[in-house]
């Protein structure tokens, strides 16, 4: 069969940030042309394809671009799903497709998907407002999210107590039992058109404590081959029920008693799956694109075992970015350095990431916490 | 040390071929904006980096499209010189540094610098026309080269007895012995401003029988560790006495009582080490991003043995570049397909390469049959 994506075709993505950045250099390898939309005239794709400036949340904006594009996908969850509708019914392919985003965007149907599919899940309240938070004091210590535009750590909270009960989001959400669990982990899996299934294997995260971003990342997790296996059928389990086509980031708790529990869900190329780039034979970016082409999916076998550190806006510097410690970090053995091409940076902004492999576990783990307190993002 | 090439910056490559294209999709990983300088308007880079149209060997155009860049490099050989001296001497960093361009530029300067630095290489004559190959009979058999402008295979032809001498190139360039060699390896080394030097490990070419390019590649090569400290060690003394910044191909021959001879170098990013994008912890395009931009070194340690396959248009097809087998080659594990966005195919031109990696060596040569037999550019 000859490649139809290669002559007279255009790959939309809806948002223009680090994660189209790097599907767009996953893509050059297959000589994919993409075509770009992003509210930020210096978002990150700007100058690797062609660009269109505009806002994500906006039917013709969505539309018209959709329009001139063949396949359109999204890097970012938070764009106007009627107007990709529009285009699927108009014969567009939308991968992932626009029900399967929706049901992502707000956290209340996401609950309640795990809940009506028999995926295990912390126990929740779907809550209208701040009154109705209140009103359940005694579910008490929990998570108070909101149903849309959380992103990055915004938009959800813990209320340990009562007198945590004032800081109660007064939108419609949820309140989630807090899990007292042992590890956060997460399972990337990815669907093409003709139904094939391909998880990456399950990587560990460790969260920062306070900004509630991905600060750390191993990989292969450690954890007993059992709850490998159900955290890999989990995945697979879902991106089945959603009859999903693409890539799905599925993070999870073990808790300590050692069950799996979904956490939240995110239908893109993730942040728990950079470190596929260097440690995996395919990577998270190419594994989308193979997903959405309908092309055979990829071997996803680990090389070598990998650390991510975030690379994060130092917390006194706004302005130009410099970064420090660059060539102490270059020069060590296994560490790859991706900046994000951002020009500005700001307090705890994601301006790149850093990939270590190294067979030796111990010997890496050094090599992610030099980095992490070398390599400053400062301006 | 903070980085200087992040703001205000502008990475100069004469030059938007498949080489550049790879480099530029590097540079992406450290946030290098580039600008690109290539006689054709479809070149593989001129939709992912600003892109000037224009000759390479003119004087006016390569000092035009220097002088707006800080740091100059090069893709392809052939190109003014007499520009790029100017530039350095404006106080632009122009790497590998024109004097190293230009001397290998010419195959008969080149091989002088061999003998005047006592580097292993085939015996030769130096030839100013068809009238003194003619002269050189009893020379034979041998290899003609012309001294320059020969590449992939142009300008160089074996003359094996006196009826092969109505061929002679009838311009200057040289006679070589015929080396009855067992095989073609290459060491692709690097060195930075600051004088570091690293190699990347020894690969194996094989080379098809009638257009001279490379056909396949392995990593590592198959030699007695005696014949892999000797290559590796004339490599770093070539880069050492060009006194050259930048990456450095060093072609050679293992003669079958185990010599090793020079046969050609090229100071850019070179087709035998393509699989180092997949196979080892640093890239040969970053490497040679690293090397320009006096950055460490990075590790070159081969993660996987590899082969690499180069992916030629047919030989019966002119056109719009078709993809055949493409699906078949992408479901094998430990694939990866890289096409150049040519859109026009024709015979023999390099279309695209595909990197094996493998851990059972016997398998991955058995894969890169398949895929040589399977992955066909058609029009």
């Amino acid at each position: 069969m000859a490649l139809s994506f290669q002559q007279n075709f255009k790959l939309g993505v809806l948002g223009g940030g680090q994660l189209g950045r790097m599907l767009i250099q996953s893509g050059i390898d297959f000589n994919i042309p993409f075509s770009i939309l992003d509210p930020d005239e210096h978002a990150p794709c700007a100058t690797l394809a062609e660009f269109h400036h505009g806002k994500l949340t906006d039917y013709d904006t969505v539309m018209k671009f959709g329009n001139a594009c063949d396949v359109i996908t999204i890097e970012i969850e938070n764009v106007n799903t009627s107007a990709l509708k529009a285009l699927a019914q108009q014969g567009k392919k939308v991968y992932p497709q626009p029900e399967v985003i929706e049901l992502i965007q707000d956290k209340r149907t996401q609950k309640a998907f795990y809940q009506n599919n028999g995926i295990p899940t912390a126990e929740f309240i779907l809550v209208q407002n701040a009154a109705e938070v209140k009103a359940n004091a005694s579910f008490l210590p929990a998570v108070n999210k909101l149903g849309k535009e959380g992103y990055d750590g915004r938009g959800v909270q813990i209320l340990r107590s009562e007198k945590d009960l004032d800081n109660a989001f007064d939108a419609p959400g949820l309140l989630e039992k807090l899990i007292d669990f042992d590890k956060e982990i997460s399972v990337i899996v990815a669907r093409n058109e003709a139904g094939e299934i391909k998880t990456f294997p399950v990587v560990e995260m460790v969260f920062h404590p306070v900004h509630n971003l991905v600060e750390y990342l191993f990989a292969p997790a450690d954890l007993p081959e059992s709850v490998i296996k159900e955290a890999d059928a989990i995945a697979k389990t879902i991106i089945t029920k959603l009859d999903m086509v693409g890539l799905l980031a599925v993070e999870m708790f073990v808790t300590k008693d050692g069950k799996v529990l979904v956490n939240e869900i995110a239908p893109r190329p993730h942040n728990s799956g950079h470190q596929t780039i260097e440690a995996n034979i395919t990577s998270q970016y190419e594994q989308h694109l193979r997903a959405i082409l309908n092309l055979p999916l990829g071997d996803t076998t680990l090389v070598l075992p990998s650390a991510m550190v975030n690379l994060l806006g130092e917390a006194d510097y706004s302005g130009l970015a410099k970064y420090e410690g660059f060539h102490e970090v270059a020069k060590l053995p296994g560490v790859h350095v991706h900046l994000y091409g951002k020009r500005i940076t700001k307090p705890f902004r994601k301006m790149g990431h850093v990939t270590i492999v190294d067979k030796d576990i111990a010997r890496l783990k050094k090599t992610a916490d030099f980095v992490k307190q070398t390599l400053k993002v400062i301006a």
